[in-house]
């Protein structure tokens, strides 16, 4: 089948750190060569891409100084400028170094989160230079493997402490940028502070700018919990705080898998595509870039590298059109309605009415009990078009 | 040990629906007889329990009309007065009848969902007599087994409409009673709506009145996700939220077990009562009931039941004591300060400084690096202070 | 699209209990009326089925004498011969009676074994006189929910002594009947022994009879321990062991979800029915049954019980017809040649070589390890045929 | 409290890997400089280890030759003489470098899987000129992330030739070395071959020389599949295939976290060391080393280090005294006996009785029904122990 080729008006985006991923893991050294960023970016634009992201130190090393991140930045702006490739996003690296052992923001040493401070922002500094409007802000090191190590009370005033100074920052210069908190529930850290979608929502509600304040929910990182990533970004959006998204793939609670879009949870991921099209909360629908966070398997080369990203794009363009299909679909339509889904968008009670009126009114559960739900029968035919035979 | 006798001031309470089990499950029908609520209320009191609670068919039949539920209630008071327990929360069953088989509050079905809203209205009235003041909410049928089934924007709709209205009739109604809704990711529904206590957290933050509604975590149902408990309550006490507490014990992510308080995960209790006893959040430290939601095994008849029970208790009080002595051993004291756990508490940012002040000064990230957290150490401390040998 | 019709040489059988179940859980009664077996019988017939199993007391009570039994059993044989529909396999219910609350084989009680011996017994005549061949062991209540009450190497004794009569025992009757045990890791026990294909496939070596006995592995129990269903039945057929097959879904580590063939985990589904259709082991291709063990969930009615069925069926033969067409694709076998999958079945020491010659060679790791093994583009191949875009 | 202090008596090793691991994860680099072997093994021997253990790359590098593995060994052995440490277990890595991306055993690159069987007998020669006994084999990186890429039944012919021809090497060589395999389920592979102990104990039976090969199971990877690790390695015994032992800590189903014994599972580590301690299978007790394996969190330093290496002998020590009072406390046996526990270690058919005697006699099932198993008073005392309140 020759379609599903993407283009820049599908937004796709990727992390420079996934196919420039050489394949350190615990258990084993480099795979693949270090990819340049400049190549990186004529390669994802040949590809059809529209977007990469980066960490400060995908490009720079730790410890640059001023020039030395010129001698990196100029090649990247380059590639750019060359093929029309945005940088919609970036984060600050708060977790590679060892000085980040304990993390950044929550660290127990005074001493590394004045230091975690100063590096984001200056690398907000960079992301406005860049036209970055969007701040990703994982923070994968904060946590504890221990129960006493971390004093989750102090560790919140911390977490919040460091979003409202940012936060500030932000507004006081202008910038055009929103932050987007990455939730996971584990690894590196035992256990890692605002684990879900659920809790840096709850978190967000704390601070001095929430409007600045919204997510980067990853498929992976939710259901590695066990957790439906479709429901989590619908109640994102409810909260009209789906500010940026992570897609990959992952078989359920085990290690961060990162498997390339489409790989892992199949079903899943078709019901990923269905809200990020179809739903719309209150601020809309999500309208930002469809990024992949994934890492190429280390059993790849560099042609394993760009097929497995090539995959990421064609898996969601295979899955927009289907669950486009699903919708328009004139046999799921009255599925949905024997389902009784529609009724769902009634308020329970109506205009008009008092609960007094409610509990006024006989109710007959045995009747009501009757009653199926024809969940299976629509199910069915969501599968039917997953698998392309509806 | 002779000590570990629990008294009325542990304000220890359990679910009639615990110790009244009788062993029903998906493989299986009963293996014990039907408790008499009465009969519960004196074998709790004997134990030791200040409290019980109940869902509403826990004490009487579903079609109960007023002379039958008074039939029910009139032994259950009487058993109250002559042996002083109370009645601290109470709850709705939305869960058990056939009509409740897509959920009450976000059912797809408009007249299920104001059934459920009566239903839940008569047992506040009932709530506020028998002067429980948390009302816990379990959404335990709110979701769904697949993808198009559940419309997750319409059903927070619909949830945040259900609380509005029970919120504002305990207001206008001029109730003592607070909400407590209690997440769970998944079982008996494929995946729950709210299924942390993150994603409950965020929820009350839309509603109308969130000053009324809080959470009700449950040990298990946070580690099913594979998340710190602990640590979820630290973060529900900080938004000012733990309004109510469901203690038992679970081993990881499977089947809701239901275990005994203490069984499961060990060291996951001690940090658990840790943060109980010591940690003080928004609202102050939690001190509602220390209430037990566990389910004696099957394997147990009646005397298994009352062993289950009044070993619930016995581990909160073992652990209690085990906290304290750690949190005053000097040794501890010093570990924790080697740990750097007090810097935690201190503001990143000092009075009077600015964020261009951090940036301004010198950061030495590789002498930072250097320093280890200590973290191995403060922890076996907990592990002996855990196995009675510090 | 209208084909994916099934036949009887499709060989597709249903347990009773599965469309038979009214929906009784932890957390409510039941929401379906009884079904009657001969009622099934039709039923399934009609829908294309070849088989029904059942478990005894799926069929008739569990204290039925003679009588009774036959008052059961005349209508369902009935049936049978109406329809043409066959009994493949019959299991012993050892987990629903109170009898058996701590398991059957291996109870600590010896009265409950000798009695689940005798009524193992009974029901393998039964078996017999019906021309099942296979008959399942599921040990659901083997097992414990804490570590003192179970000795496991003396379960393991019993367990062994109970196949070995019992083996014996269709041996002394000339019974054409092989067993085909379940494992399941855990609910309703905390933790069930033999746990895994692996565990049960271990054990047999220990039978005196392991030739009569085999495993029926369950997709979800496996995935409920997060390992890879194909590949566990995978190394059961290469042991020569994969009597039996239970065909259903669950969406990983999580209650036992028995969602219907399709639903879950639909890239797991894709390569079961690869490995059921082409892989041949120790005693060839698995020609049995294919088997359904779910549970319409408790939302539905009566016709979403037959949905739900008619779906098992059909998204097997939507799969089979997919895992056809990814190996018969010659893109698939030039992809599976350039990940070297085919120099996997070459011998690594070749006829007449000895490890001294392999250990005397130039070996050159370097050039070795800069070859990629091209997996992603190969499984990006699978993606399409599931997607149905190949 | 001054006891627990291990002695070489106690039999307690290490990996080098263990206290030498520099933190090099997925997210971040080294955090601690490299451990020399010979320093590692002076402190070893100084905190009360009898062994240790290592990959052969954990020594020498891995493009070593026979000079340079001269230069790397001879002061390991200088260390080893000076302190009277031994070498009980060698194992091979075959799974950091980057030729082993597709493991090696099983690698889908034949000349891979001929390079794997150089370097292991290379390896075998080291292990019996050091005098080790037994050579484990953790195949990490045997295994696929999708399905298509890894036909199990050709890698299990290819791992089955392997073990065929190292035992044959073994037994043609006269070394006194017994393999030992590691199962995993899951990472750095997506899935791995031979997931749980059942899985391998059911693969060696297929083995020329199965007499030569047996487990050495890891509490953390069993924990991964969330199946029992006690349960399972009273299953080895009972097989006769409790090999070597990997003791350390883990949360579930999650990321390997590889925390110190005693941290993670509290009550699982107490029934391990009750099983360690007291099982007796086919081939006795294990009497083999206890074995740590487990990684010093990234967050300590060098001090932390020895901290937790400390700490997993304590622990030990700490759960074999209170593993062997709660066997000999009255109570306990009182209560083992309530629980008839002691009953299930008699043949449930007894000496001269038959199968038909069994189905003759009156069978009560009701009056067993009733009898509770009390295993809930049983378990009380067993944590009572593990507090030390009992």
């Amino acid at each position: 089948m020759s379609d599903f080729v993407p283009t820049r008006d599908d937004k796709f985006s990727f992390g420079l750190w996934t196919v420039g991923w050489q394949g350190v893991d615990v258990f084993g050294g480099a795979v693949r060569p270090p990819l340049d960023p400049a190549e990186a970016v004529h390669r994802l634009s040949d590809l059809g891409a529209y977007g990469m992201t980066f960490h400060d130190n995908d490009v720079f090393p730790f410890d640059a100084d001023a020039a030395e991140k010129e001698r990196h930045l100029g090649p990247l702006r380059k590639a750019l400028t060359e093929t029309g490739l945005k940088i919609p996003m970036i984060t600050t690296n708060l977790f590679s170094h060892p000085v980040f052992r304990d993390g950044g923001f929550t660290n127990n040493d005074r001493d590394v989160r004045r230091f975690a401070l100063a590096k984001t922002a200056e690398n907000l500094d960079l992301a406005a230079e860049l036209g970055a409007t969007t701040f990703v802000a994982w923070g994968g090191r904060e946590g504890a493997e221990s129960g006493a190590a971390k004093d989750v009370k102090a560790a919140l005033d911390r977490y919040k402490e460091a979003f409202d100074i940012l936060g500030q920052y932000v507004l006081d210069q202008g910038y055009d940028i929103r932050f987007a908190i990455e939730p996971k529930p584990n690894e590196p850290r035992g256990d890692i502070l605002l684990p879900t979608i659920g809790h840096a929502l709850a978190f967000i509600n704390e601070l001095e700018h929430p409007e600045l304040v919204g997510l980067n929910p990853e498929v992976g990182h939710e259901e590695m919990a066990g957790v439906n990533y479709a429901a989590g970004i619908a109640q994102a959006l409810w909260h009209g705080k789906l500010f940026h998204i992570d897609l990959n793939g992952q078989n359920g609670p085990r290690f961060d898998q990162d498997l390339r879009f489409g790989a892992g949870n199949a079903r899943g991921a078709f019901w990923t595509v269905d809200v990020v099209e179809h739903t719309s909360g209150k601020a809309g629908k999500y309208d930002g870039p469809r990024h992949f966070d994934f890492k190429p398997p280390r059993t790849e080369d560099m042609d394993g590298v760009w097929a497995s990203a090539a995959g990421c794009m064609r898996n969601y363009l295979i899955l927009q059109q289907k669950v486009r299909a699903f919708r328009a679909d004139p046999a799921v339509q009255e599925a949905l309605k024997a389902a009784r889904v529609d009724q769902l968008a009634v308020p329970t009670v109506g205009e008009g009415e008092t609960l007094a009126d409610v509990r006024a009114e006989a109710h007959d559960p045995e009747a009501m009990a009757a009653r199926g739900m024809a969940f299976e029968a629509l199910d069915q035919l969501a599968l039917d078009h997953l698998y392309g035979v509806a």
